[in-house]
């Protein structure tokens, strides 16, 4: 058995997607689950994603054996001090945001010497969906999880949910904090905000109604991202909020250069982006089969 | 019989896809392909996507009931001279552009006494693959075809390009000219520069190697248009310029609420602009069901 007793402090898509390959592949005794709302817990009960719940953060963390942390960014830096406080003595806590350096400082301060038994990690796994009733247990299979273990980070507590996310399928690798912030900031969270500010441009639009009902498939999955939860992403860009901006600023100098070339009919210079990144994204695909 | 010889001007996916529909309905007795490259051509007949082919576009208009233009917008408009001479009395010309001002204005004074005789048209339909190897006889089932007829389009003309779009198994409308190049500037045009400058942004990036390394499959999905023909989408850029910088402009205003909401920490103006977004693309993808 890998773990006894795993607690989940928000059961949501990731957290009841871990619980559920953890279970079915007998890895942990018991799973206990933490939601803010009720109606959720007995949701995952009802689903067998959890054994038991609590409404209560310190029962919940008291004698697990790991936690995980799944709530959105925020939550998990209004909630680091009172799960600090419940931690038992060697419990290994672990969170899965996508911003960083944010729950990194958070947890340094909550946590203070107990500290090096947080593995802050990410895995690059979802969908548009979120909620317990989305989870299901192959999601991390073949999807990279990834870790940013900092010097403090002691190795039996990174070894441990290492194995955790490896047994689940998952392809774990570390990344530097500040490292995972910028390369998440161009890959993950810039894309959302061009979605959500595409569908939000064309749904103010006057022709919106025949805009989306002629709109194609190519449309569907290039806004596909749109239906993100929104609460979670607003956490996002506020947690990375430095890296988004710079990311955000150096796109709109690329979508400029395109505004310019059209208007100036610079027919030579619209090409070049327009092979330039149509290589990228091929050598993209390529490396990706 | 539909239509007794077909001739395709640009036999690539849409033009291939079409010979290949209409040969499989047994709906067209001949069809010839002229292209600029004669490998294109040897190729298009090896698949059995045309039955004859030539090199020179008067002999390939000649003979034919039905020409379709499957070039791209500029080659269009540099070959409507050429066709209208050639073109026989009674014979109906369409194209597939994906901007259809320019293409209605360059045919009205190229086609002058034959233009009632043309049919404006635009498959939604395609993939980022393109040329004859990537056609397919199912390309166009359950596909909209917009159609763009003006006051002096004859009815006959309309009707068999009409018949001959839901023969393959599309869904034929008719717009307003202007109107659809205002729709798919935004739907269609817009989020292809976004892709296309997404892609060459990140490629250009420090990180470059490690954001296409951690891209999960949102970012396949978000970026799939950037791996488009970049000749293509230059064309369409000057042919929809007016609709695409117009749309352009609206849509950098809204990226730029994103950002000023994240500089100025406004969680109600972000959380709204990603709500807002959320319910129409939510709204979007039920419609479609």
């Amino acid at each position: 058995m890998l773990i006894d007793h795993l607690s989940i402090i928000g059961v949501g898509l990731i957290g009841g997607s871990l619980a559920r390959a953890l279970k079915k592949a007998k890895l942990v005794n018991r799973v206990t689950g933490c939601n803010r709302r009720e109606d959720t817990l007995k949701k995952a009960i009802e689903l067998e994603v959890i054994d038991d719940y609590t409404l209560d953060i310190s029962d919940a963390v008291k004698g697990a054996d790991v936690v995980v942390i799944g709530t959105p960014l925020s939550t998990t830096e209004k909630l680091l001090p009172q799960i600090a406080e419940a931690l038992a003595n060697e419990a290994v806590l672990t969170d899965v945001g996508s911003a960083k350096a944010s729950v990194v400082n958070a947890a340094r301060t909550a946590l203070a010497d107990q500290f090096p038994r947080f593995v802050p990690g990410h895995p690059i796994a979802g969908t548009e969906q979120s909620g317990v009733e989305a989870s299901f247990a192959e999601l991390f299979i073949d999807h990279r999880v990834i870790l940013t273990p900092v010097e403090e980070t002691c190795d039996k507590a990174h070894k441990l949910i290492t194995d955790m996310w490896q047994a689940v399928g998952a392809d774990v690798i570390d990344l530097d904090v500040k490292h995972h912030d910028n390369v998440l900031a161009a890959t993950s969270h810039l894309p959302h905000m061009l979605a959500y500010a595409l569908v939000d441009c064309l749904a103010g639009m006057q022709e919106r109604d025949e805009i989306f009902k002629y709109a194609a498939g190519g449309f569907a999955d290039f806004t596909r991202i749109a239906s993100s939860n929104p609460d979670m992403w607003h956490d996002i860009c506020f947690s990375n909020r430095d890296a988004l901006l710079k990311t955000l600023d150096v796109f709109s100098e690329h979508i400029n250069q395109i505004k310019v070339a059209i208007e100036a009919s610079d027919s030579e210079q619209l090409l070049e982006i327009f092979r330039r990144a149509k290589q990228a994204r091929d050598e993209f695909v390529s490396s990706k089969k």
